[in-house]
């Protein structure tokens, strides 16, 4: 029989600030609240407070500092609409404003991605799972729009520990039938599945996803970056 | 304290066939299982066994009455490279072959989707609670590609019962400030943790999605359609 998945929320981190050990605060959270580690448990955490920690934050003191933060970050413009700036970080995703964020954070301050968020999850990955004893993935998460479908959906911007694409080619379904549908975006269905246990203004920055199969990788977001020429739509 | 979310697998449906009443099947499958339908649930189906038993499957005898069926379910065609195809449907999704799926059926055939997958969702939606005597939410899902990145995910095609988005603007984060990022396809996120339960050939064809809060509505997925003139993008 199958197994059912858990989402547990982890709760109780504070404001997390430059300097700060995200890994330790984690540990410290989890270890407070009612869930323990597990082998196979999935670690996603949003962006945000590794990037606080990583003292990833600017002051802008206007909206023309905003946009030159903006354009900083951005590797490459992809779309320009009034205000709205769809670029290429330099990680390689496309999303809003280079990833830049001016919410969930205090004054005029903006919060921008880790500088190499695969390397923060395989950092934390590897603290939590001395502390746990657990083999563990760790997933870190941001909000993003995407073309023709309204709404924004979490996925993965920085992996550790996990394949993050399910390859089903060359398996067959029940028919014994090569499946089509075959390369499975799961690090992003997990990242999205994770942020419905989060909410975005309630405080709840991690989630632990258990009860997932999924296969042992040293993982990295980046693979999920379709290269230029494999893509239809720039 | 934020509640856990779990994702149960509904397992044992057989084969589907037109003519088949899903629901009835749904419920039978439930009902034979370790769960019992709450209020509050999610029922995330697969569009696959809903179309088959709308009965919208076509016999293809060749590669040509393939794209045939596909140029036949486009209502635009919005990029073309070899192959493949991404096309909008009738419906307005923009997805690849116009939805038309080779996969998880047996011979030469083929599987569309469903014709008005929201009145499909909404009529299972009306039998089960019936049934059960729960309030539930109904979503049905299909596989998506997405420009960008790579690998599909799981989205909603047909939404009954809740907001296919969360509306978060107007709200404040913690520190007061307006929320930036703020419209979350919240459907989206449910239809992609109902497949880490799914998975694509074991034979699970729908999944509950248990302990979510979520805003009451009749819902639609066709509110998912970002509207030509918003999209960047076609």
């Amino acid at each position: 029989m199958a197994n059912p998945i858990e989402i547990l929320p982890v709760e109780g981190i504070g404001e997390v600030v430059p300097g700060d050990d995200v890994a330790e605060l984690l540990w410290d959270t989890i270890a407070a609240g009612p869930y323990v580690l597990q082998d196979g448990d999935i670690l996603v955490i949003t962006h945000k407070i590794v990037s606080k920690a990583e003292g990833r934050i600017i002051e802008v003191a206007s909206d023309e500092e905003y946009r030159a933060v903006i354009e900083s970050e951005a590797a490459a413009i992809i779309r320009r609409r009034g205000d709205l700036v769809i670029a290429q970080t330099k990680h390689g995703f496309i999303c809003a404003n280079a990833g830049v964020d001016r919410s969930n954070i205090d004054g005029d301050r903006v919060v921008l991605l880790p500088e190499r968020p695969d390397r923060s999850a395989a950092t934390i990955r590897t603290r939590l799972e001395a502390a746990s004893g657990a083999t563990l993935a760790v997933i870190i998460s941001d909000t993003f729009g995407r073309p023709w479908r309204r709404g924004l959906t979490d996925v993965a911007i920085g992996v550790a520990g996990m394949a993050p694409i399910e390859d089903l080619r060359g398996t067959t379904d029940m028919h014994g039938r090569m499946l089509e549908v075959s390369e499975i975006a799961i690090v992003d269905e997990v990242a999205g599945a994770a942020d419905l246990a989060m909410g975005k203004s309630t405080g709840i920055p991690a989630a632990i996803v258990r009860g997932m199969a999924w296969t042992s990788s040293p993982g990295r977001a980046g693979d999920l970056v379709r290269p230029a020429s494999e893509d239809m739509f720039r």
